[in-house]
């Protein structure tokens, strides 16, 4: 096997100067880019700004028998975009901080900043900064993201009041039945080779299952989630919610965050739940839709009066499925309703 | 041994809950803090930002044998507030994500955060928000933070000039010097118990220097570096450095990179060097002191034009020493001066 050069081969400088040459011309708000102490950036006027920060690490968020590192890079920025897009907030700057086993590739390094810097063009936002460290560990992926907001337009969790209708965006469940079927895969591929090199197994794991239609979504929408960015904008502006979260822990975790900050109640109606694949058993379905988490859709409340406003964001929306799934109670009690059947709404997902 | 309630034991969201209580009430310009999807602030009008994130790897930056938890907490914000002040910007807001092993002790993180939030109280910078997760490897502390800097006041690796005075502040070598002896007195206590708990081993490698005046500062230095903030803005505001960086890898990288982002080279005189502790082999001393890492001093160069300018911040900062050691060359060589014996600098530490 021919020596594939690693991490530690070409050390920190190299690295950033392989990062740097990937970057396009940062816009004019950029003062200082990469290279320098820190970057310095041009608030933008009159407007507030969101930052947020949230880690990828191996072994915990993600496995590298079955997500390549092009994976990775998406989703360590998406999971950030996911947050601004729950605040409302347009996408501005990010700084990317790496800790990378000694042994990773360089051309890993390099795949994981393709797949990182693809959705950052798409999603208007500039790698301005970052940091890189060894890890004698895991590989991870730490992104800091800030967005732009104005003062009247911010998305919190904290606004739901009794009587609003609760709202969820696209589907839920597809990322947890895509990640049972990448492990499932993965433990068969374990049988042929004992290790998978990185980026293979991910590939193999999406070919063993892609006649299976909605399995396939459920895979790419584990991998590569799309953060709801345009519709948390809009959702700001048009200010159609009065509360809004992204489903990163999973749907009962979102609406309890919801009702924690609210100081309210929830009543979730189990047959209105937009659940991606269908599967035989409904319970077990409803089970992994609301407890499992990565959807990264947005959970929102609205209040009747202001409908008019929702339906305006929709028609702007056409593509993207808005569905009401329950409404806020005064009495702080979060609950599932199945046919009449009233059960606590199951803890959601804990990464620890 | 009575049990340890480990951050397993307590989960993300107690965890949450440890560090919201632990902070103080934020300023007016935090309109949403810890606990939403993100942290919102209203920018500084008419203030660029300066924002930067660096992270601390246990087995790469730092040994739990001998740092204690409040020391890495500390560590890891002083980092991040030495770029800053490296920029000549004054701290405002942080973020922590903090990559914890299953069975770290609770009180663990807390000492952690209360070494954190001390030295965030005295430098003003306000903790918005962050993220927990779980390591199935090292303790790792990612801290990103912002400053605010008038647009004329930058100070960037960049803007050195041929005919530039080189200085830097404080003194060098005194955290490379610390580093030996606690990884000497952890090594000697090993001889009794195989593993040192979290914390212990700071006080005893702490106690085994405490008469040894010199190392016990440059212990101290290791430990919890001071970041020469208020002295970076004051260079700023008065515009008195062409460029400057902190020295976080080493006086020779320093150096090397103002070289480099100025396209110019430098001189440096070896006797000018403030090296403390001071050693009997004068060569060893110098080549620890300029190729050691961590002494958090600022290194900077001005115009001999504009050295009013520098005595007049001097005079603001009687208890800093600031040297001259050495100028800036047209010709890109980095080299050091050993009493007319020219040799290029040694190379500078990489973390990697």
């Amino acid at each position: 096997m021919p020596h594939t050069r690693s991490v530690a081969d070409i050390g920190e400088r190299a690295l950033i100067e392989r990062i740097r040459a990937r970057i396009p011309l940062p816009p004019s708000w950029v003062i200082v880019g990469i290279g320098d102490d820190g970057a310095v950036i041009e608030p933008e006027r009159n407007l507030l700004e969101v930052i947020t920060t949230d880690a990828l690490v191996e072994g915990v968020h993600f496995d590298r028998a079955f997500c390549g590192p092009a994976d990775i890079g998406h989703k360590a920025l998406a999971v950030n975009l996911s947050d601004l897009a729950a605040m409302g907030a347009a996408p501005r700057a990010a700084l990317l901080s790496l800790m990378l086993p000694a042994d990773l590739a360089v051309a890993d390094v390099d795949s994981l900043l393709d797949g990182m810097l693809a959705l950052a063009e798409r999603s208007r936002i500039s790698l301005v900064g970052g940091n890189i460290s060894r890890s004698p560990g895991p590989l991870s992926v730490d992104v800091t993201v800030t967005g732009s907001v104005h003062r009247r337009r911010i998305l919190t969790r904290g606004g739901a009041r009794a009587g609003d209708e609760i709202y969820v965006t696209g589907t839920i469940g597809g990322a947890a039945a895509g990640l049972r079927a990448l492990q499932h895969a993965a433990l068969q591929s374990a049988h042929d080779t004992n290790a998978l090199p990185l980026g293979q197994g991910n590939a193999r794991a999406r070919g063993a299952n892609a006649e299976m239609e909605p399995l396939a979504e459920g895979i790419r929408r584990y991998l590569r989630p799309e953060p709801r960015l345009r519709f948390g904008m809009l959702l700001g502006r048009n200010r159609a919610a009065r509360a809004c979260i992204d489903l990163s822990d999973g749907l009962a975790d979102g609406v309890r965050q919801i009702a924690q900050a609210s100081g309210v109640g929830a009543v979730i109606d189990a047959h209105a739940l937009p659940i991606q694949p269908k599967r035989a058993k409904m319970f077990e379905a409803i089970s992994e839709a609301i407890g499992g988490g990565e959807d990264y859709e947005l959970l929102f409340t609205v209040s009747p009066k202001l409908r008019g406003r929702l339906n305006g964001v929709r028609r702007l929306v056409k593509d993207l499925a808005i569905t009401k799934i329950g409404r806020v109670t005064a009495n702080r009690a979060v609950v599932l309703d199945m046919d009449g059947r009233i059960e606590e709404l199951p803890s959601g997902f804990e990464h620890f």
